[in-house]
């Protein structure tokens, strides 16, 4: 057995200590403050900011994908024909039109829902903490992926829950009943299951049918975390978990990688009880989502702009993966190993066992290339020799001279190592 | 001695509870959600949402202020000039051009500060919901006032903090020895020091000094919050609290009642100490605030609109403070109080001792007209004969309409009791 109880990694760079002011915070900060963890891709990326540096670290959308030229239609569409109600407060559950085009987007999908099922969120990282707030206390545990998403980590943690990550499908039965013997059941499963970040898995029916057979059969509540779902290049598309139960899953969509990231546009599908509690948590958070940008976007996809766009990015995003992967194949040295997504941002990279990729990026840096140690995606600090690339915001040139100069800086580490 | 020990208040309706779920949310929710209180604000909109129904009851600006041309031409530029910024992920302190125009203000007003003093966040309601979350441990008190807006007590009751309402002035003493005595010692004291939502009151230099000797006194932080203090109508203006103690103070901004709320962009002004913190707390909870439209925002500043159109809408609330206070000398029966606030967007109205606004609220819905019972900015429940009265939204024609009926339902209601 290969499982991990939460232990919190180390290498994660805690918020600095101002010791000369008058008030000193350290002893009134909430136990919440003291729990949280700095985004280790956060302090990277200052790292990996000088334009000389090639940066395969952020999860960023190229922008390519942005539609400029209809935004500057809609907008002045939107200013010309609803600029009252587009600038003023908006409803807490977000904007009505675009609350039903998403059900529709999901309707289509299989998804028993209306809009009554959808919250609109600032951002799905927003989806991510509001549900934390409302279900996690102190000590309590959430069933994760080792790897998972590093946000998604920092939320649980920021309310003092511990994430307990599980390496494959067939430790969660013995995770949940070891924490239930520990009287430390957990809240929820979360799950990632399209083209996972980083590790880029999609998980298949069977797999999706289990994590929810082992849900119900403990009366846990699946968190189905679902941002890269429509980047699919290949393969065959398997069924939403909220398709499959629709009274204990909860699931966050996006448009950060479909659309656009710079409206930190999310959602929540979720039963009309959750919903309800997610409403009145998100009134003390921010009230709203911004009111102009729903608008924006609803009318969007109204146009059905929005389909049209997503078949570009689609078709970038696969040219982009099987770029990096024949850069790969061409550059890497034996003895690392990476995977081959069907769909996202990201190819997930191994070293061979008892390399650290903290030391690699050492390397790296005075070779500018960057990355994201795999070690964050790690709620137990495993992982030590993987790392995150992403390969859907730089172009071909950049990416190849990046992977070459990856290529010699782990070749540098194996040579030094050896 | 006349303060409270909090006690929450009754009339807020609850969640509701949906008994046939195969999920018992009751049992898995956190005791955050648990503690949450639903926005009786939001409860009374609802209500209040019929065409025919005149409702003072939530704190609008008027859209005659939104300076829908000038956005037109910003937008435009910078979708033609900085799309591939503004439409991706931005830093989680905010927009730096935005940070630089904010402190820019600030300098101008003897405020000590520069642009790393300045997180932007998704509204000055998530400043203070970042605020108590990094401070704020289940339990602990905070000192506000009796009344006080409905949005921070929500924030701090969802992170199960207590906030202890003070009437006057000369019970923050008293009140922070008694707590320090019972090993509950304030985090901080909460104040809204200019046109105070609801009550419209504004704190003069004397009291701001009071305020920052008890806090220095006793080792506390104070929050200024302050969204309507540029909308002054008339009088001296009182220095800010940041800028009489800028080590002590935490100070919360937001364009919602002078630029346009739809953007959902506020801000912090704190030590750099605390910035840090908040910002390792935005992290997971929206990663960063909508970046398209702080970029319209930095650029509408920059340009030097934002001081025009302050000065347009002051004028404009103006008139309309006078308006309905010649509305309320015309129409209100004996016995009725209010307030004359030398700004901001609210009258605060008391009835006879006695008199409950909630019993108003079902006489007035009936002749269509709507308020905010004052008892929902009690944090103890009292202010049972108050209520807060905005009018900024409204029309001149709507607004002597609406006194009217108002001044008809308070009649009806006093005659009915005597």
């Amino acid at each position: 057995m290969n499982f991990y109880l939460v232990l919190r990694y180390n290498s994660v760079i805690l918020p600095k200590i101002y010791p000369d002011m008058a008030v000193n915070i350290q002893n009134i900060l909430s136990l919440n403050a003291k729990n949280m963890r700095r985004s280790v891709i956060r302090d990277l990326l200052s790292v990996a900011n000088r334009p000389e540096v090639i940066s395969f670290a952020g999860g960023f959308p190229n922008p390519a994908t942005f539609p400029i030229e209809d935004l500057k239609i809609i907008m002045q569409e939107v200013l010309e024909t609803e600029a009252v109600s587009a600038l003023q407060y908006g409803a807490t559950e977000g904007n009505e039109k675009l609350r039903e085009q998403i059900a529709k987007r999901y309707t289509a999908k299989g998804l028993k829902i209306t809009k009554d099922n959808v919250l609109i969120t600032t951002s799905s990282q927003q989806a991510i903490d509001l549900t934390s707030k409302i279900f996690l206390n102190p000590g309590d545990t959430v069933i994760c992926g080792l790897p998972s998403y590093l946000g998604a980590l920092q939320a649980f943690w920021s309310y003092q829950a511990e994430p307990v990550g599980i390496k494959k499908d067939e430790e969660l039965e013995e995770t949940v009943k070891l924490l239930i013997a520990q009287d430390r059941k957990p809240k929820f499963i979360y799950t990632i299951p399209d083209f996972q970040n980083p590790s880029g898995v999609t998980m298949n029916i069977k797999q999706r049918e289990y994590v929810l057979e082992i849900a119900r059969k403990y009366d846990l509540l699946v968190l189905e975390d679902s941002p890269y779902r429509e980047l699919r290049f290949e393969g065959e598309e398997q069924p939403m978990m909220y398709s499959m139960d629709n009274e204990r899953v909860i699931l966050f969509g996006t448009f950060s990688k479909t659309f656009l990231p710079g409206f930190r546009i999310g959602w929540i599908i979720a039963p009309v009880e959750i919903i309800d509690r997610l409403v009145v948590a998100k009134q003390s958070t921010d009230l709203c989502t911004p009111v102009f940008d729903q608008a924006v976007a609803a009318k969007y996809l109204e146009k059905g702009l929005f389909e049209k766009n997503l078949g570009k990015t689609i078709e970038l995003y696969k040219n982009k993966r099987n770029h990096i992967l024949a850069c790969f194949e061409k550059y890497m040295p034996k003895g690392v190993e990476w995977t081959r997504p069907e769909g996202g941002l990201f190819l997930f990279v191994s070293l061979p066992e008892g390399y650290d990729t903290m030391d690699l990026f050492n390397v790296a840096i005075k070779e500018n290339v960057a990355f994201v140690i795999g070690e964050a995606f790690h709620c137990d600090g495993s992982g030590k020799n993987t790392m995150r690339i992403n390969f859907s915001f730089m172009n071909e040139e950049r990416t190849e001279e990046g992977v070459k100069r990856l290529a010699r800086a782990i070749e540098k580490m194996l040579n030094v190592s050896k």
